[in-house]
């Protein structure tokens, strides 16, 4: 599909948390918080995922005409009702653009990413900006030091178009798959019908983020080095003419594996979850920006998306930037 | 888009509610239910969404092989994480199927067709299950009469494949439109980062539908008058030719508004609401699978899908069935 990446913006958060600060919240040592969540430091935002994700997708648009569709790809969303993708369109001062959210916590952006493409691809729109804003750190349960630790607040916003005929630009593959064997191992239970707030047995820990790290990590690594092993098969790319690996940043050992088990040379995988934490959906839109806009990644360069997301859900997505 | 309904699924929950058993508990008579909602009746779920649209795929898939992708299509998740599409999946025994939601509260089934088609018409997918759930009894604020006696529960399902050669069913048309400025009229601010039930400040009300329904009826009338004469100038399609219009149940007096102010004939219209409250996101393939599944709505017949959501939000979508 003939698309083209036109636009990056990112929002990080002002104030850095280190993981000296968070330790005693967790009970665990900093050099505990490195060793298993690979996570030095993280920001913590004071403004709402609406105007994380507004910052975020104006500099995408870098004074550009609005976008004609605007898609929310986050994991967690602003309230209820009505959809996160309004508000941001709100924060970016339009009006009468159509708005609404793809959902599948930590891939929200590489589905919607395909999803844009499929739409751009049927003429049905054709400049999409997607927005990915997560406040992880509002979920956090210090009960659970892994997860807590993990966690950080970041936006990133990707704007497509159909690609222009000087540009070679294009999505050449994308896979998904989803294991509701894996539902309960990463969940935030309340927010919804199931643990509803009115109820008196819903807990307070209902409505934070609670995983099974040694679990996922277990499956995950299989069920992604299978969904790269068969994107590799499917479009007879080979690994080395991988230009960039841009992993869900999970955690440190998650990024790492890319390298030791996928066998990717360290200096193509790009990796923010040693600064930035693991910021849900936003991880792969921010990683993307960050090298987009330091220029490591330039037109014709193959990049690979690629993670797993609770469900549990694999998927990855070939491009050519 | 060349694009087929291949099957439908309801799940309708036996629990039928009249609006004499809610008038003391919402402070009004029966009477006031009926002239303000239209609704006389609503069905109550005792069972959550996930088994809801499990039931509903299932009848749509109607012993047929698994699809290739599961999208949710509903207002309100089962829960913050993972997606309710994972539960439905889990619910109906498969394993490895794509799965992901598309949210935009009421629009969600009308959108989620849209893309759908797309993804269809780009070969990404052959068959695609989307399943709307929506429980909306659970988030009832009683102290709000209007909005506590329009809401009901039901899940639909619809299978959308592609085109078989014998076959001449397409999408026609789609159009979607989000105005923020109406983004405080219809809201639940609970679930996700703004009201989060750890916070000292955010109430029970919070986590409840709130509705302010004579300063929505108002733009939503207005605004859903002019999606369907764009839709008319842009296919050419005079109002006539519309065999089926298959409204968003947002109150008896919203569908009403298609004959008195849209000018269809009275037995065009689908009406469902005054039997089964406003269903949100699942009103729509509600009312469809009703008028499929009745042989109401025959091969080669003119569908109007048309509605709005909170946001505000208008769409429509044009299919010849």
């Amino acid at each position: 599909m003939k698309i083209t990446i036109s636009g990056s913006g990112l929002y990080l958060p002002p104030q850095v948390e280190s993981s000296e600060e968070i330790a005693s919240l967790v009970g665990k040592s900093a050099d505990w918080i490195h060793e298993k969540s690979g996570v030095f430091e993280r920001r913590v935002s004071k403004i709402d995922v609406d105007k994380m994700g507004a910052i975020a997708g104006l500099e995408a648009l870098d004074g550009s005409s609005p976008p004609d569709l605007i898609i929310n790809a986050s994991g967690v969303p602003k309230q209820t009702i009505p959809d996160t993708s309004t508000f941001y369109q709100k924060e970016m001062g339009f009006e009468g653009i159509p708005s609404f959210s793809i959902h599948c916590t930590c891939l929200s952006f590489i589905t919607a990413f395909h999803t844009a493409s499929s739409l751009i691809n049927s003429n049905a729109y054709n400049r999409i900006l997607i927005i990915s804003a997560d406040r992880g750190t509002r979920g956090r349960n210090f009960n659970e030091p892994e997860s807590a630790s993990l966690l950080g607040d970041a936006a990133a916003a990707i704007l497509l178009e159909k690609t222009p005929k000087n540009i070679n630009s294009e999505l050449i593959y994308y896979t998904m798959s989803t294991w509701p064997s894996g539902s309960m191992l990463t969940e935030v239970r309340g927010g919804g019908t199931n643990k509803h707030p009115q109820d008196s047995n819903t807990t307070i820990e209902d409505n934070l983020f609670s995983m099974d790290g040694p679990a996922i990590y277990k499956i995950a690594r299989k069920q992604v080095h299978r969904t790269l092993l068969k994107a590799l098969k499917n479009t007879g790319i080979k690994k080395d003419s991988i230009d960039w690996v841009i992993p869900h940043q999970a955690s440190g050992k998650a990024v790492d594996a890319y390298i030791s088990i996928g066998g990717f040379e360290k200096k193509k995988v790009i990796k923010t979850v040693s600064k930035f934490g693991n910021c849900v959906a936003a991880s792969v839109p921010m990683s993307l920006s960050f090298a987009i806009k330091d220029h490591r990644i330039k037109r014709g360069d193959i990049v690979l998306l690629i993670g797993t997301g609770a469900g549990l859900s694999a998927a990855c997505c070939l491009i050519k930037y």
